[in-house]
């Protein structure tokens, strides 16, 4: 049984999904392991993880729209207000999503269905640095 | 350390939670793994995977009569809609779930608690094939 | 490789958030693992599990807040309601979050960022005592 763990780091340009499968990809085929489990995990309470359709790029619009109404800014009642009108909402959006996803590795592949991308969610206005660290544990 | 991989086939009949604990609790007793990790994986974006009370069926009604009403059909500002009124929806509802859960198993058996049941979450309104992969890793 | 399971007994006091982040240090510390995985799972269905913000306390009043107006008590379309106002919501506000996390360990620790926390999401008005089952798998 062997394991990996490496860290990706992505620069993002303001709130929305940026794709990271081909990162992880790589690093499964890198590994060669056939047989595993991949855990995907961000360092970050204002970004999240999201396992979402990679074909038609307006899901990814309405995935943006649905959480903005769901959380919007101004909300009167929030306390936690001194980062900014876009942090408390960033907060609540990653409690609403993931942290940490698993995939199992299946004959050297990850197991991700023909239509599911890896993405990070961004949930700050501003550009961020954001790690994300990858652990695969397997076999070849 | 062993590993055993496989998949769950469920053919969903509208939208609801489909309960697969037993699926799964063979697979782990089969195994005879006595300490390790369960991982369920979806492959897909339009259902999700739920760890729910398995005891009253209200249960299931209300957490379904819940996402109809935080994420209903007709949300007029969608931009997908070409695969029809309940497919972003379900897109926006997997994206509130889980695609991945890890499940420890101690003592031979999954650790979920008494009143704890695995499920599919359909989205969808018409019947789908749906497949939930399953990664176990541990030692007998 | 080896593998560790442990169970963090908690003691709750009403709805909120309980940091269990040094309890889940102390197992990794104290396995001398140096690179693996842990997965942290709640055996419960009205109380769920969160990684968050552990630098202002007025995050988790505002998480808090959020929850409690997206699913408020009193719902009056609720079927399951047998067991308390608040048992239904809790049982939709843990749907909403997460039953089960992974986190790395790289270099014998948790990969979780420098503001990150690990958190029990008491969904329950009256006190509980909550199991939160760990496994760690990795090499020294």
């Amino acid at each position: 049984m062997e394991q990996i763990t490496d860290i990706v780091r992505l620069e993002t340009r303001g709130q929305g999904l940026y794709e990271m499968t081909s990162s992880v990809r790589q690093l499964v085929s890198r590994s060669a392991i056939a047989t595993g489990l991949l855990t995907v995990f961000v360092r970050h309470t204002s970004c999240s993880l999201l396992i979402q359709e990679n074909a038609d790029p307006d899901v990814q619009t309405d995935l943006n729209g649905f959480f903005r109404r769901l959380v919007p800014e101004g909300m009167d009642w929030l306390v936690h207000t001194t980062e900014g009108p876009d942090d408390m909402p960033a907060h609540i959006k990653s409690a609403l999503t993931q942290t940490s996803i698993g995939i199992p590795v299946v004959e050297g592949r990850l197991a991700l269905g023909t239509w599911q991308g890896l993405y990070l969610f961004e949930h700050r206005r501003r550009p961020h640095q954001r790690d994300v660290v990858l652990h695969l544990i397997g076999e070849k």
